[in-house]
């Protein structure tokens, strides 16, 4: 066993710390003000950047332009871009491209590389992913009930879908819809590229998350598919493959998700720990003098390394073992992290009092942004569920999912 | 002990629930879509049905036109209340203005009760209270940099404020001010009276609050006083006295809080529960089925149950004993309440899943709204330490505040 | 609703607190150095002062030699009684005689009465409750394997229990065996009185409970009926009334355990801000000026408040509209109270360091013989789940048990 | 980063996870029905077997006779180890004989080694370690009573210590004792071998720890030191050094105890998951079906993964870059992993029911014998002002200790 983390990667580390300090930090106040979108010109200028210091998609392949880092040093890397809600936007690994990239890399047609991966990896376009349902519980994919109905050469989608996170400015869609309804359950689905000017794409609103619309990449529509048109070609992989390409990338989508919280985790950290110093109580006695703000401090950075640890060790795991041999670290990290990072903010708020509510600091932002963390990507008592039943079929015993 | 309310009393709190749900609720999700100020004409056509109803003002005296609640039963409406973001409000007991009101009450002159009181007692202004200070903690409130200085029949304000709730629309603030700097700590500040329209009155801006700026009555203010000139007529009380006048409604006020996050509770609570028989996981087995629901309702259930009693025992300790023999009380109840509506409102969110955190339910904006309740008013921290210091006396130990 | 206790009421509790302090603590660490059956004889004398005083048997009603207290009364008095392990066996209020007496007040025939309840009430027998099974959950009743067959005037009882508590000395079992195995399930079971000499009554060992045997009172055995042979006689109630017949004092039963440890709490309170005062970190320093004992402090008074609250509100509801109008209730605290026990108590023992862990103190005794406390009578998840249920019904919604 | 076990180490911990179950769990019960003592021969025989497979004293270097292995594979072994209550002391690393044999291999002399070391490494005599004392803090060690005054060629000690665990049945206690009151107050004390045949040395009493009072190594003692007379060549180190010699263990101290935590961790999740597996609620529905017992499991096997590697990379770091560089580690899991242990327990015991709290299982010794884990070694309280206190530092602010 060896904790070391290699001299390389921690200079690549270090630069990007920098670099979010001196760069990206800077534009968060003016994204607070402003919105997403009005800042997209200075975004664009700071991805320029990005790309010739060669930090441009850390978790891509070189051969397709990025820097081609395994699971576990991409999670380095993301633990650090998570400190900046901007973070992974600028260096164009942010969900779900980041995802979409990787499913054009491994089941991608030459002609839908060209059209849709190609100026994906180049930041030209964003893209969205389609699957949660306002009527179906997400903790059951399987019970879904967008259709894909072949009609010629084309698939015509007809469906409700919400939650399909960065709708608003995305050039396509990758949309899981039913295609094959008389197949068995897990091979139903597939999942088809729909590019958002199709006719019959319809991104009804942003939805409201926790009071906001948010807008183009910092939102998550309600979308609806009415006699939806898009050539077959637009098939990713085979009919009925939808939740086998869902599951491959699965374990890679949680550990970005992990380490992206892990990287709030210190920000919020840092925060606490300097307005702890900084705010005095009456002069000469900083907060930081009352043993309940040290006991916050001190069960944040247990708790942080904690989190941090389990998500590399399962990154590890993947990298070496495949992410099937991992299920049980992947759905352990999925709840265990996203606990500590909605204690962590919790107490960062609390140490910051009436001015952690205020878009002052970035805590409101990630608060209001992470509660989700506990929902998205599968519920807390889902994922529990999982590693229960891994754990109990060594005893023997088979639970029904 | 009897724990049972009078018939009287039951019918009064139906009326009010029945009133809600056919009057008030309807109008929430207006408010959320188009924001409190466009809805202020039906708000207002809704609080004259509460004064035909004989509701208004249920916590002012009836010789000022008020129901005359003592502080245990305007608890239980304010439980009733609560359940609605715009309870309190329609029915003229909402924060500052209900502070207020009791403020001019007891201490008003002749003057100040026909220009101030009376206006706020029919509902045709609303108030502010200018206490807290962006750059000392709101735990120490000795600590205080608002200056007013007296100049010939005048005094002249200078400082700055925050978190000055309601401000934005409000006819005049109620404000703290150092006006005796060489007094003895608790004797340096006054309460003056200030209208808005005040020359040196200035609303800076509503403070974004877990990313919302609100507006109106729904707001948070930064306030700057610039050598802002009042008559000395516009002192409450006598000069000194504006720590003691604050004190003396804190026990009401915290009442008022509490009970009506018990509302809160209330309404999360009915909202988890009709969601966990609404929401079928599979065909015919809805959520409810599940045990952890089913555990969060029993624990919700037993958690409000302990909160309410424990709010009603302290009303009724201030009713009969004052609120100095309920010291312990008001500090239990203000950091236990709090929790327990956080985590009430945590568990419906949770068991809502994605719907609850957008604006289709209360239940989002009820937890940006209130994230608060462990900061305003004293934070959890300093009410602990005001238990702990009244238990320790009693075992000979003087803990310095 | 009314908070205060009467005053007849307040002189009565006073003086059962004077008499625990100057009677019954001091017995306390003899027990702990030399067991509770050497220490008979002089609990025998501390009973006859209880007698004198009027206090024996507060919970039987007059005409049996009791107080008479109803419900919520004699609730108040187990708080006092409970600060210390001896109290209630000391006032012959003590589980399970308490409950045995109950029941035979109800159910029992004239000769039951004479032979068995006189003795009991005049504190010169004991007797325990043998329900629970070791091959079997406690938390289905239904399934349980001791049997009862008729045998000429006879029934001969075979079967397996344990956790029969106090079953060391005791006169007679009160037994839970099958005696109608065809039957509606909740028909199948009686109560038999079974003398402990009665042939095939073999009290097998004093079980290891956290590692202690216990002896005579303070124990809990484990008992198996070998072809037992009682009367037909000593039936009580009806032939298969067994569960109608315990059910009757669940409710009772909870509320005296409840308000038990609701004692407990306030005697490791008591010894909490005693130590916090007395214990030096550094000269001068004492341990209670530590900002974490000091929320230790506030977070249990708050803590007991509500347990206290909601138990005394639970007996008022029994008292005046019967225990199944008061389930949810019963269940709520059944959980609730004996979570905040085991916090105080946690908080307590870590405030007195190693201290807390010896037997200097009776914290030791109460952590390790409360554990017991979210098992017994129904463990945590089951009391959730009649809660839950109870809830959903009223939303529409069956759920079997 | 490679969380990889080199395949010979794996080897090695599969062979004494074999022995443990074949040779040593087998014991537990023995020990729990007929004590410490009755069992030594038998223990003696056992360790026998050790030394013939290799694996004696794993963490004494090969020099001294010992496996040779760093602190990160010791602690590897010792997470083996720690599920048996017998383990440590089976392969001669138990506490404090540990620590004091590696203070002897670093301090003694010649003539100490010969004289004290080398039967400890052998086996063949005991030791203790009489530090703590009853009326100071041990979170505030330089506050010490206990003095050593030189006479002749001898020191004189007086003195009163507790919690002096295994001294019955030791053959020398290593004591603590202030030699020199003058100096700086980290300069006052010594460390002193006393045999516990010197005059003057008094075992008072083995202490009762949750109502036990143990014997022989499982026990804790009270001892008494008057005009005890040792010769001044039993000083260990420099006069004055105590403290320094003390410290220079801690942090191995903290990783042996933590890692022995982890098998206690594993061992109690073990036992919860065959109980839920094999206990049926009602016939062919195991106690493993519910979703409370699911969520138990998965939570356990998230926070045991996370202490264990939040140990690891604490022992990893003290073998590279030295304790003092893992100050933070080592005081984070000190509190974390202590927490993570006392929570596992109680789930395993809440599993079990009434069964959990008999000595039918491990688990009740276990939960008895380390309520201890959150305050010997320094309680949570302290270690979290540690780490807080270090990373203030880097924020500018120094906090006195």
């Amino acid at each position: 066993m060896d904790f070391a983390v290699r001299p390389e990667m921690q200079q690549i580390l270090a630069g990007i710390q920098q670099f979010l300090e001196q760069e990206v930090y800077p534009l968060e106040p003016e994204v607070a003000a402003r919105g997403f979108k009005a800042l997209l010109p200075q975004l664009r200028a700071t991805r320029e950047k990005v790309k010739k210091l060669g930090y441009w998609c850390p978790q891509i392949p070189k051969d397709y332009g990025g820097m081609g880092l395994r699971l576990l040093e991409h999670g380095l890397v993301s633990a650090v871009l998570g400190r900046s809600t901007l973070g992974h936007y600028v260096f164009n690994c942010q969900a779900p491209d980041a995802g979409n990239m990787e499913i054009l890399i491994a089941h991608g047609t030459a002609e839908q590389k060209k059209n849709y991966l190609e100026p994906l990896l180049r930041g030209e376009i964003r893209s969205c992913f389609a699957m949660t349902e306002p009527e179906r519980p997400g903790s059951n994919p399987l019970w879904m009930e967008t259709t894909a109905r072949r009609d010629g050469g084309h698939y015509v989608l007809n469906g409700h879908k919400w939650f399909t996170s960065a709708a608003d400015g995305a050039a396509f869609a990758v949309v899981m819809a039913i295609t094959n309804p008389e197949a068995a359950p897990h091979r139903r689905a597939s999942q088809i590229i729909v590019p958002t000017g199709a006719p019959g794409f319809k991104l009804v609103r942003n939805l409201r998350v926790m009071g906001h619309h948010g807008e183009d990449y910092a939102s998550h529509g309600e979308v609806v598919f009415e006699d939806c048109r898009v050539p077959q070609t637009n098939l990713l992989g085979t009919e009925g493959a939808g939740f086998l390409i869902a599951q491959e990338r699965l374990g890679a989508g949680r550990i970005h998700h992990c380490m992206r919280w892990i990287g709030i985790c210190e920000r919020g950290f840092d925060l606490m720990c300097r307005r702890a110093v900084a705010r005095e109580l009456a002069p000469g006695k900083p907060l930081a003098t009352r043993q309940i703000i040290q006991q916050w401090i001190a069960e944040s950075r247990a708790e942080i390394n904690a989190a941090r640890l389990m998500v590399l060790e399962a990154a590890w795991k993947i990298d070496n073992f495949g992410q099937l041999a991992a299920r049980v670290e992947i759905s352990c990290i999925k709840f265990f992290v996203a606990d500590v990072l909605l204690r962590v903010l919790d107490r960062a708020v609390q140490t910051h009092g009436a001015l952690g509510l205020t878009s002052e600091t970035p805590l409101a932002a990630f608060l209001a942004g992470e509660r989700g963390a506990r929902i998205y990507d599968g519920p807390d008592e889902v994922h529990k569920m999982v590693v229960a039943r891994q754990v109990l079929k060594k005893y023997g015993l088979q639970i029904p999912s």
